[in-house]
């Protein structure tokens, strides 16, 4: 079994990895765990990541795993070596499961048709970033106690987000009412365009995604701050939310631009930090479902 | 002791070597083994590596060993420390072994000088791959039930190639008749000259070698296959060799360059994927000899 | 509890610290060990490090802690991360314990102020660097059996020097003379301006530091041995000091700049390597006093 994207995962699936999740947030993190001693995870990162690739070295080591990261930037794949052939290479030394980052969509869908052992999607592209989702949605349940019937906006490039299609597409299937709002140029061509006031009104749930403010650049231009006025999260626009709204963000953040500073660090409506801590907790709940 | 290269084996430390290594091979990949338990590996790799690096990080795991991979490009060598100086460093930390990939020849060889645990040589330059030649040995003994007698062409840019080189000499020394084959300008001075096709001829054992093409530039010029048609292994030109015979390639493969892409997947002829078994075999056995 | 500044231990954890390490470095090194089985470290190097990133590994391992080094080069750094988002990050996934390097002074204690873990600075900017300064004082005091009242000679590039820094506040406190030395341009500002040959002069130990010779480039012109011949360690200047007198170097070593390499390398005289053995004992000693 693979987790390559939320639609590969039966709502039977989904439930144990919340519910085992949510136990895991719930103890003391640094109690030993012997489930996974003995096993090997390859850590397979071509794209950039901090909070990600710790994340699921965290996660393997709470549940005795080992792991070893492959040095992509000194590897074969500088002497042109196809992903194909890299994914052979890895098959061959039997690791337990592969933990796969990639810039191309579909990327570890590929490499998991290769690999014996199981293979997560840690991200592909703009395509989909499941466990990034099941944090999310793990996140949401228990500081609000459901997903059912909540209102939950997600804000900004949605167009090129795999955070944003992984989420919306899990957090619908829960029952909530998910509203993607950003820029027009930033919307999947053919979506619905909503504004990020209107998407805000009402929300029980504003998640925030990270923006890379070139992509506008002939728009705005260089006054600084005219991103966040326009499209970020200000104390005024989250204002229209749901009483006891929740602010999300997966990080990493660019302050003053998608997100105000000040609202960040607000512990009564952000749950950045728990996002962090929660992401820990569904990375070894999938381990465990994928290997134990 | 250290592992530097072929001629530092005895007969019996090979033949331990490649039963060992067939033994690991056969067993459960991922039985727990506990055999290396509180040792301690350190890996300096000079030269960017997948394969390699990994093969040993897995095997070590293997056995329960931990690994520290020292971080050569953010290292004290960017500092302008000598490598006599960085040794000497390690030892003082008293790893329990030390694994080297230099780009030197013989630096591995300065190395153990220094160093009072044993050194497992990875590579240096265009000297020797010592358990690149075991592996190879390993896999071949492994499908044809022996190594004597056999008729092996090594066909590529044998004049840079440690590979060819550990190969050449540890297989004679099994018994074999080795073939060196490749271009002219890459053959070592002196060495006869034998073509591609000449080597082939009758071979049991096909192996190729990575080229970079660069390096016959001026040659070639730009016309694409031109490699593979007159160097690389066709199909028309595996039909020259014996009956059943097999094809090898140490990895990573140029495509369309020195090996056609459908004999490297054919899997009645490629023994390639076998081959990176096979090395984390040869090193876990390794590591055992010079540790346990 | 953190290790941030040599004013931060109190003397009884200096000397706690101290023994401890003496312990270690008598002891086996390889031995097994499994006080801090299942504790998780993480480290964070945003400076260059071979001896001090693989010191704290090896250290670790020696305890049977896990380690896991963050990538700073390919982390969320370089997408503008702030170093306070990432250590509430880093935060939130509950490691037992940071080791940090970091260009900025002062940037270890604004992460320990974040951190819920005990935080070690592994040396920030030109301020502090208190392991190397628990290291050296742990070697001197094994070596000459004390440190009271010996004259210390510290010499090179004072101001830019942390290990400088750390080991004048240490070796004071624990009772040495310690005599800081070195070109005019690379004296703090408004510090009492000691030659290095007078540093010298009837010193116990000699502590030679890494000099940047670009910093002194108007003055030195491009004469090779220049700087050697004026501030450096030969075996002139070295006979200044006391009979039997110690000659030290926190390394990396820039041979024939600021020592001559018949002096790093004389048994008699050369405490350098034991400096490296003496760091994963301190190192190991300072795990311990914040974990176990």
């Amino acid at each position: 079994m693979d987790l390559l994207s939320i639609d590969s995962l039966t709502d039977e699936q989904v439930r144990a990895i919340l519910d085992r999740a949510d136990h895991f947030f719930g103890a003391n993190p640094t109690a030993d765990s012997t489930t996974l001693n003995g096993k090997l995870v390859f850590n397979l990162f071509y794209e950039n990541s901090t909070r990600t690739l710790m994340s699921f070295a965290t996660a393997s080591h709470r549940l005795g795993a080992s792991v070893i990261t492959m040095p992509v930037e000194q590897s074969s794949v500088k002497k042109g070596e196809s992903l194909d052939d890299t994914a052979k290479t890895l098959n061959a030394m039997s690791p337990d499961l592969l933990v796969i980052r990639h810039g191309n969509n579909g990327a570890p869908a590929a490499v998991a048709e290769i690999m014996d052992a199981p293979v997560i999607n840690a991200g592909d592209g703009t395509n989909e970033h499941p466990t990034q989702a099941l944090l999310d949605a793990a996140t949401i349940r228990r500081r609000l106690g459901r997903i059912e019937d909540l209102k939950i906006a997600i804000c900004g490039d949605i167009k090129h987000s795999r955070v944003a299609r992984s989420n919306s597409r899990l957090l619908s299937r829960l029952g909530a009412e998910v509203r993607l709002a950003g820029p027009a140029e930033l919307m999947p061509d053919g979506a619905p365009h909503l504004s990020v006031d209107e998407a805000i009104e009402g929300a029980d749930v504003v998640m925030m995604l990270r923006v890379q403010r070139e992509r506008l650049e002939a728009d705005l231009g260089d006054a600084p701050g005219e991103f966040l006025r326009r499209y970020g999260l200000t104390s005024e626009r989250l204002a229209r939310a749901a009483p006891g709204a929740v602010v999300m963000h997966p990080g990493p953040m660019n302050r003053g631009v998608e997100i105000d500073g000040a609202i960040a660090d607000d512990p009564d409506r952000s749950l950045i930090t728990m996002q962090v801590a929660m992401g820990v907790a569904v990375r070894m709940a999938c381990l465990e479902l994928l290997l134990a």
